[in-house]
């Protein structure tokens, strides 16, 4: 079982949800993904989720908990996606995964049996999430829980595109401990330059030219930057030994284009 | 097992003592409560232990280390406490769950064969706590790691009242991580408002109106201040979407009162 | 099983090596050591783990991953020292434990079948050390990961020395959270006061005084500072209820001196 959250780690919070999980489940093997979600960012969180699952083994149950509007009108859900169980608000938080989805049922959370009472108004990660999860973890099926659910909140994710010119065009979309940023252009998006003709690759980022695609960080100088297909399948912009987000001034948002020619077309020029 | 301590995570202190836990006890669940007390905070790492303890299931053992005289003349204890057990430093941090508790035995950690050693002077966590909380783990008996100690170190604890004209009288005793702030004020102390009568209830903080008494977060509009029982069962502050605590510098000591009228008598005035 | 990195808390990256082992040894118990190594300090890190692994039992296999040559020509290794095992990058992070290590066994990984597939060329922690590390946990036996190696990296280590008037010459190797200051200067060189003859025991660190030698950190007044051997058994510098570091400037890789006069002999003087 999983936590992502953005509860960060000064407060008993994470804990807490562990708790109730272990009070009802007493060998579920717990793991942290993250809890230093910037507070609130749902679309962030959900990202982060996205580039994880896929690590995990079938049946892993993930329990991500970015959750502004706790205690309001919007529902707890359970969803399976491609031999996983995630358990969350209804907010958004599973855009990206429900967006990778092949197979996927959504329920919403209603049988309230399975939750801790009494309910509060403002920790739903401890009184309905790690329950539910708890109870999943102790081989209680999906179907259990509630009814589905057919339209669960899907915001919207930032979509890369080919440009009539044949360009890449994306953006950044985290920015990692390293200050590596990563964007929304897939793998598939990116020419395999090995197999396919027409010279190096390069990318721009805020209207600004920043290096040549490459495959390891090494293959270009310490202190210069350039692009890879990273670890989580997308196009990730990178300084060798250095922090790239700091160094030049990198932000989630900035438009990222990938092309042949020397010449970027971004949807927005910064001017130099 | 838990473990909160003021340890932060910039060092493997935390992994040192899980490691002498599971060379006692291979099987032993772990889980952290939190690291981040601040530096030598004993009575701010009591509170988060007491907001915690309430989830776990009976048995569980938890193992607080903020101990700033280690080496000193303060003694290590252990106390069962209404069914789960504490082990910890005898300074005080244990007073919030001991003055909760109903029932109660503290012991003296006497018996050093339970001991990693040589005990160092300076890391109790490791030599001490640890490998004693890995014996409880592991079935060895609360009576026979030392004998009954009747006067644990109680630390003052701010407490709250009501005053003579109705009003509940209390202050911050900490700030969470999205700027929540939470009081010593108990859900018992917090007029019911659906079922009593005198029109809505208002707080104010350092003397100044902060807004209504509320059942959760988005019943004041985003940027707005409230209060509502939180999840830890006190009356807890809060702006919706925002952080009180930042954007309207409330601190930890800062006097809240909650009353029906507008008027505020808090315990110091702040001029405006 | 351990894990120490320089990959922070703020993205998943610790949560999917962990996502990898579990999906090859469901049971395996893992533990963080540290994951706030500053980012490529690969010494630091070494340093930290050598001060952690003595706490952990027999068998424990232990995953060290700074790396900042990842998918460069820097090969991944397995080592067996003492009793325990460690899996991580040929760059020299395990240059402290190799350097104490009694018995020790290096060996190249190169058996590709135990690795995920496909390897990315920026995340070996996911992709080769938690699967080798997770095949480890289930039992296959380290010879079957690949061949002998017989010169692994080993960085320069600081080394403490005694000069000619029996000085101990040494120097600031970490600084803790509390703001202690670890040395290079082992237990074994410290003259223990005890039971030798000759007055009490001075250090200077960075050319200037700053106090004498003690057995724990309240025998000088609050606010004051002094030495001890600390729980890593080395000498460590610290102020009694402040932070020497942040009090005081001092940083890694100043000289300690610790002799019996009050004269300093420090490598570099500072002007006061």
């Amino acid at each position: 079982m999983t936590f992502l959250t953005d509860f960060g780690t000064q407060d008993p919070f994470v804990g807490i949800m562990k708790g109730v999980v272990l009070g009802i489940c007493p060998d579920a093997a717990l793991v942290d993904l993250c809890h230093e979600v910037p507070p609130h960012d749902i679309v962030g969180g959900s990202f982060l989720l996205h580039t994880a699952v896929g690590a995990f083994p079938a049946g892993t149950i993930h329990v991500a908990v970015v959750d502004p509007g706790v205690g309001g009108e919007r529902r707890p859900i359970l969803a399976e996606i491609d031999g996983q169980v995630f358990v969350g608000p209804d907010n958004g938080v599973l855009s990206y995964p429900l967006a990778a989805a092949g197979r996927c049922a959504v329920r919403r959370l209603s049988v309230e049996a399975f939750w801790r009472h009494p309910v509060s108004t403002s920790f739903h990660g401890r009184d309905v999430f790690a329950p539910v999860a708890g109870h999943l973890a102790a081989g209680v099926s999906p179907d259990c829980f509630g009814p589905p659910l057919a339209d669960p909140v899907r915001l919207e994710i930032p979509q890369p595109r080919v440009d009539t010119a044949g360009r890449v065009q994306g953006e950044v979309v985290w920015v990692d401990r390293f200050g590596n940023c990563l964007t929304n252009i897939p793998r598939d998006l990116v020419p395999d330059t090995t197999t396919e003709r027409g010279g190096p690759l390069h990318v721009w980022v805020g209207g600004r030219p920043l290096g040549r695609l490459v495959g390891t960080f090494s293959e270009v100088g310490a202190g210069e930057a350039g692009a890879l297909v990273g670890s989580a399948a997308y196009l990730e912009l990178f300084c060798n030994r250095g922090n790239l987000a700091r160094d030049r001034q990198v932000r989630i948002g900035d438009p990222v284009c990938l092309r042949r020619s020397q010449k970027p077309s971004s949807r927005r020029r910064t001017p130099v």
